[in-house]
């Protein structure tokens, strides 16, 4: 061994290099790299530290990671050789194809029911190929979505695993350890099969992107509805915030609306209103899509900052479209009610069809789905974390088959309550010009999904008169003529012949 | 030659088999094919058809065929052989597999500067990697919309050609001839490059979901928020058919509210209100999605359909879930004329987004586009055809590079003059608890876009918090501290770090 090569070996905290010593390796030392390590090593566990660049290993293990229970490695095979069996080995690199190289630079150094966790932001499409793959190879693949930023990852973030379920006993311990915990429950439990884990992390980011979307509109109708000053909508928050709507991003509104810059000016209006996205909203908006449930809140959600990134023509187009005036008449703290209801309402529509999105998923994938375990995951430790998981939490548990979540009796009263207050504020937003997107799908899916007869029939008729698609026939409708369950076509223009035509000429 | 194989020969109308003598040839005999051939035979050009089940060509020539210009093949070897140089071969194949199949079984018997032409419901990028791989073949890829259904093949479809543009000069005729006119134009010209052609023809579809949704929403308003008789909304439609509205689909809307079945029910009433989807407007929200393009109102539509396909899920909710009585009071004929301008409104905006983001995708993918001819092209033929069209077409022939429908004088003044019905529709709606995603839709963008500031920079900074992703700053607050174009971060809660956190706990 070489001076040099002695150095490193003693920089890496390697007495005995080849005798397996951690419970734990993690491979990518950037921040949320380093602080699920050092969050690990405080809960009692060994980790063995990794990266492609070994300086960072050094640097690590010199500093943040210096009198805790934390070793490093410089290569693939060191960083093998140091593993407890089963060897857990989580990855924490960027998505796509470094997760691919890095898993076949470790498997010549694997042996058969060791396990490789992917932690990254990876699309779950890639965690169902890994799982398959890597279970031919006898490794049990585990793709885990982490939530809760650099500061979660250090002191408990919401974690949510799926993968090869055998894996799921081996990694517990750890998991459970180093999640948050909400009421003394850890925020971490065996979400499903394959992909299920990042795919319930997809749908959690893109809930987030309509929970920060509504409060945006809220605040929007509060500050040019009603002319509010920023400080006095700051003490709105303040108030939502020891109410229903108690929750981690309505917490950090009412921070960041109390926050002046040195000029006295609240920060917040100087910012720039072009919202950037890293795109787990429009995967959640496109797979909603590709399985045909009407996700509309996220939809909308992502558009709404599509919208805002065009800045520019929006700017021209201020100059060459015009509005009405918003003018408030009547009361003002009854109107400011409504909208505290309105968010609610709104937000109970997203996450009803957030789970719609994951039942389905479940089923179109073949997932066995730990549905309760979801809202769980949820109430601690991510972004979307709020006392409102807690009521979803207790709904699965009461009924774990639960339709809908609007069919549970608590939000079924909730919803109730408050949706005279949510048309109100859809109907001002309406005409005083102000834009809801979110809140006006939302109300618009409520509407939609408890009408038994939608006007679907007529578009089913257009589609039969211009194209020979063919409709079914309403139950209590059906005859002979009319069989249930068959394709009928109807002769609209009595012209003969199976497809349908018209007079129109332009 | 045995005297099956002669008789054969004879059926397909082979006097001398290898002599080139059909200007164009089509590939695949289903209703559509035969009716473009017949159409084209009517032009005066000679057709020759083939199908792979030969049987079919045989029974085309012996009846709807016989008499006119048209010949048969019983082979593709046969079928190349009759046609002219630079052969023209249009495939009305289905879309996937198939089409790469018959280009493959053509090759060998075509040669440099022949053209084949897609005219089935293909994806984009299909067309695009179709026109590459023939152009490095010296084969010219022509991928073409065809819209207006059987009828429209028959007697004047519209056609929307995009690909390898040396083809155009060659088609050009045989297309202007067979496609429908709108005021004694061709509703056909050259698209773009590439894929362009079948792009356009999926926005064209996403903007049909569109128009259809809207009719819906305007008939549940009449129905269920008036109260109206389906034979008064009938007159409804008639009449609006002869103003603002006038096109294809509110003409057929009529005819099927009129139309009552045998035991004088409305037709309409009796269909089951599950509305199908073929996939292509999913494509294009898909579309809008990966393009960034707030393509709302299609977007809501495709959703629309998702929501009614759970019927028996809405008939659950609709015995759990209430909502208020809808009750009209005032002048019933203003508010009709309301909702015939929210109905013109939302359908201006659907067009505007549907060309913002044709125009984004010309970008995106570096294609040169024809944007007049596109309006053009839909004007007479396809579903959307419309009086409507032909202000979009003048608009586009003003200005080849206006930026946006609503900047143009026309629809500018159109939009102004609309909105305050359109505002009492989407404001109504949310009071009765009827539904109106798309109407709704519409209005929020239009508010949206209209906004010089919007509420994202709350957005940006609540992402700023938590993940300390960074913001910009607005111009008129740019200095030395917060450079303009540069990347901010604020400590929002003053603990110091790169990275935020709250107190937050559950």
């Amino acid at each position: 061994m070489s001076a040099v090569a002695r150095l490193a070996g003693i920089r890496a905290g390697l007495s005995a290099p080849t005798t397996p010593s951690a419970d734990f390796g993690l491979i990518g030392l950037a921040v949320m790299g380093q602080n699920l390590i050092l969050n690990a090593a405080d809960h009692g566990f060994t980790v063995c530290a990794y990266n492609r660049t070994t300086s960072k290993v050094d640097r690590f293990l010199e500093n943040e990671a210096k009198g805790k229970s934390i070793v490093g490695a410089h290569s693939v095979e060191e960083f093998c050789k140091k593993l407890k069996r089963p060897r857990r080995v989580m990855l924490l690199v960027m998505a796509g194809k470094p997760v691919d190289q890095f898993i076949e630079s470790l498997l010549p150094h694997l042996e058969e029911g060791d396990i490789i966790i992917d932690g990254g932001n990876s699309h779950y499409p890639d965690s169902n190929r890994r799982t398959k793959y890597l279970k031919e190879k006898g490794i049990r693949f585990v793709g885990s979505g982490v939530s809760g930023g650099e500061e979660g990852a250090r002191y408990g973030p919401s974690l949510m695993p799926g993968g090869n379920e055998e894996a799921w006993p081996h990694i517990k311990d750890i998991f459970q350890s180093i999640a948050a915990k909400s009421d003394g429950e850890p925020c971490c439990d065996w979400v499903g099969d394959e992909g299920a884990g990042h795919y319930v992390k997809m749908v959690h980011n893109g809930i987030e992107y309509g929970d920060m979307q509504l409060i945006c509109e809220a605040y929007d109708i509060l500050r040019r509805g009603l002319g509010l000053p920023v400080k006095e909508i700051a003490d709105i928050f303040a108030k939502w915030n020891k109410g229903v709507l108690d929750s981690f991003l309505i917490e950090i509104t009412r921070d960041i609306l109390y926050y002046n810059d040195e000029d006295g000016t609240p920060m917040v209006e100087k910012i720039l209103d072009k919202a950037g996205q890293k795109g787990t909203g429009k995967w959640t908006a496109i797979n909603a899509l590709d399985l045909g449930m009407p996700v509309t809140l996220i939809g909308e959600s992502v558009f709404a900052r599509c919208l805002s990134a065009i800045k520019s023509e929006r700017v021209r187009a201020s100059g060459l479209l015009n509005g009405p005036t918003p003018e408030f008449t009547g009361d003002k703290q009854a109107f400011i009610d409504d909208l505290e209801q309105a968010l609610y309402a709104s937000k109970i529509i997203s996450y009803a069809q957030g789970f719609m999105l994951i039942q389905n998923a479940a089923k179109e994938y073949s997932w066995k789905l730990n549905k309760p375990a979801i809202a769980l995951m949820w109430r601690g430790g991510c972004i979307i974390r709020s006392v409102f998981l807690k009521d979803i939490t207790n709904a699965y548990r009461e009924n774990p088959d639960l339709e809908n979540l609007l069919f549970n009796d608590f939000f079924n009263k909730a919803i109730h309550n408050a949706q005279q207050g949510w048309r109100n504020v859809v109907s001002k937003g309406a005409l005083w010009g102000i834009p809801t997107p979110a809140f006006s799908t939302a109300l618009s899916f409520y509407d939609g999904y408890r009408t038994e007869n939608l006007p679907a029939n007529l578009l089913q008729a257009q589609r039969d008169y211009f194209g020979a698609h063919t409709f079914r026939i309403k139950p209590e409708y059906a005859n002979d003529k009319y069989p249930e369950d068959k394709d009928i076509h109807v002769n609209w223009t009595g012209r003969g012949g199976d497809v349908s035509a018209s007079t129109y000429v332009v």
